[in-house]
């Protein structure tokens, strides 16, 4: 077998078999493929597609390319989640303590900020101490005795898969439904889950833009997951505008805290208990959606998932005073609330730029050498349909440079867009 | 400018400016750019395709990416000839004393056998001694003092698409019609070529399969000659079955040597007429077709092509008595003429399958590595359209190892259809 041929194949939109999709994957990761070549073949997948058995094998060759994380013997059944990646998407830190203080344990590794999008990580460490380096052992010791955990990927699990990422980034081959699915999909069983619910981003602060793009990559992993003999739930979120009010890190942290005690903004808190029903669903914690939906509601009026979330943050070595005491957490030092310039219905509020402008104060990285500042940020008062006046607070800049600071008031403003008429609102989910 | 953005252009169909094509080739020819955003965009490129602006460009990119050889002071006008590789195409050796021989002093630089297709240096290099190594002063003085050149590709010339050819040959980049045309027209302009005659192959033993692709590279590489300011004519000729009698090296240049002497296979020496007739019009030594077709059959009549051919293989340290006395060349071991099995028209003389059965035999390289027999090959005594009776010599394997003279039989064999009605002969050149 000779890897140009397989790029060959591809080319002349063949289907690969598994043997050959085997061969290609294991060759890279061993060096013995060069990445010209599969840089070359990823262009091929980009532009000729794959079916769903090549993504579902694709998905599979890149778990086996290292460790997989085997949870029988530590919890009944391995439930995780996946959120697509957006803007203000602070789910997780509310989803897990809702969803392990109804008596699932839930144990997630989350990843960073990629582009315009926050990363869960990044919005965790706002807590000074906590830690997202757990090795193996102490994940599953953790799951097993707190029944919750939130850390980072280990990197001996489908490293084919992070190999191949950090080839797409720089040729032009990130854009691909089957190289998404089988990205996502590979990190998730190589993790061992055993019933995944999908968060699927839509919108202008999404990776996938159009309804008809989300709809193709959730079909194209349910049927991984069946493939795969993995449970698979595939849940379309509306991402034209931010989830909640705040995007950053400690303003997200504190959102999600918030939210935890029953407060938080509605949309986010109807998401969070969206998201928490399906997976406690897909455990087999409730026998249908409603119930699930009421051990979660049940969750946060009881205090539980707080009390959950603060026992997470103790168990990853993370200061819980800073849980108790939000005000504590990472401060800017320019805080500027900034007022509509006219009355109106909103009828935009641009997600992506909202996320980049955002990243431009300094809440995520343009290069992966950047650090992160945690304590700036934006939060965005208003939803699309929401009557405003002028003068009205449309949104604070948390900054901690003047410069910036000027920026993201240009740039966040111009983000709203507000009309004469009446707008209806967004949906919080599709189909 | 960053070359992720011009791949990912190219991958959403666009059309890169002159300014990205030069970013782009600068930076790969620098090592600024690694290979694999290179082949991820030659992908792009292949299954997107290239404007002829582009691809325009691309050529110039790559002639200026070297040296360009000035031929002003050396000839009036520097015509050069290409074609796009066959079987047993030793059209060079004849064509170029024709045209030099009738007054156009000719220069060219050829390349080596790739795949199924014979090279012109191999083939020169059975005659011992004869250097294909000149360097640019050494070309210059022979092509002033002698009046004809055939040598190698000097490596300062157009050094871009020698980096980029040996990147698409391992990632499956080769088959693409700008690609190829600007790979060929940045050659024949970095070596100095103002005039140009293509002579593209079209069928079972070129590169080009179908009439169709061979048009559409005649017709884009006409632009390019255009755009850049190179009078160009394209000839398409058929490579169905091999041109000649001789495939191999020193059965090749014993067949020119014959051919020169006013022998050799009928089509072979029509085509090198048409293809010397050519270049003797828009090298400006005849005002019309007619007249440039009397020079070059004079030249071969009073004998001046041969003598000069000798001068040729003098100049170049060639042994000039293996030019007198042909029967010296390499001549194999085992010479084995077939018969033919049954009686009836010839249908199909498959050029593809004796080509790589010359290869098989010794006379190509399957690697770079390989070294080429010189002696061995095959002589197909019948075209396409003839009558053969069972036992008629069909062709004649010349091998240097029995294993490989039967596994030769039997490919030539089946590479020959025979059939009950009869069928027309094939043309040599279409439209």
């Amino acid at each position: 077998m000779r890897a140009v041929d397989i790029i060959l194949k591809k080319r002349e939109k063949g289907e690969l078999t598994k043997e050959e999709i085997n061969f290609f994957v294991q060759g890279f990761v061993r060096d013995q493929i060069p990445d010209y070549q599969v840089s070359a073949w990823a262009m091929a997948v980009v532009l000729n597609g794959m079916t769903p058995r090549e993504t579902t094998d694709l998905t599979l060759a890149m778990v086996q390319s290292g460790r997989v994380l085997d949870l029988s013997g530590v919890v009944d059944i391995a439930v995780d989640k996946h959120s697509s990646g957006g803007v203000g998407d602070k789910t997780s830190l509310v989803v897990l303590p809702v969803v392990a203080a109804a008596g699932l344990p839930v144990g997630k590794m989350s990843g960073r900020g990629l582009g315009f999008s926050g990363g869960t990580l990044d919005k965790m460490e706002s807590i000074p101490g906590y830690r997202v380096d757990l090795n193996t052992e102490e994940f599953k010791r953790q799951l097993k005795e707190k029944g919750i955990v939130l850390t980072g990927q280990s990197v001996d699990l489908a490293p084919a898969d992070g190999k191949l990422y950090a080839l797409r980034d720089v040729t032009g081959t990130v854009q691909s439904i089957p190289l998404i699915a089988s990205s996502i999909m590979s990190k998730k069983i190589a993790g061992g889950a055993q019933a995944i619910v999908l968060d699927i981003k839509v919108g202008r602060g999404a990776f996938m833009e159009t309804l008809e793009m989300a709809r193709d990559l959730a079909g194209l992993m349910e049927k991984i997951g069946d493939l795969a003999g993995r449970k698979t739930v595939c849940l379309l979120s509306d991402m034209n505008q931010p989830l909640g009010h705040a995007v950053g890190n400690a303003v997200e942290v504190a959102e999600a805290i918030e939210t935890l005690h029953g407060g938080g903004p509605a949309d986010f808190l109807e998401h969070c208990l969206h998201v928490s029903a399906h997976m406690l669903h897909i455990g087999h914690r409730a026998r249908d959606l409603a119930e699930a939906r009421h051990l979660a509601e049940e969750a946060i009026a009881d205090g539980a998932a707080f009390r959950k979330f603060r026992v997470l943050v103790e168990a990853q070595g993370g200061d819980v005073t800073y849980v108790d005491q939000p005000g504590k957490l990472p401060r800017a030092k320019l805080i500027e609330p900034v007022p509509a310039t006219r009355g109106g219905w909103l009828a935009g509020v641009d997600a992506r730029v909202i996320g980049e402008a955002s990243v431009a104060l300094g809440a995520g990285r343009a290069s992966k050498a950047d650090v992160v500042d945690h304590a700036v940020g934006l939060v965005i008062h208003h939803k699309v349909g929401d009557r405003v006046e002028q003068g009205d607070t449309l949104f604070d800049i948390h900054a901690n440079d003047s410069r910036k600071q000027s920026e993201a008031r240009q740039r966040v403003l111009e983000a709203h867009v507000i009309v004469d008429q009446q707008v209806p609102p967004l949906p919080l989910f599709y189909e």
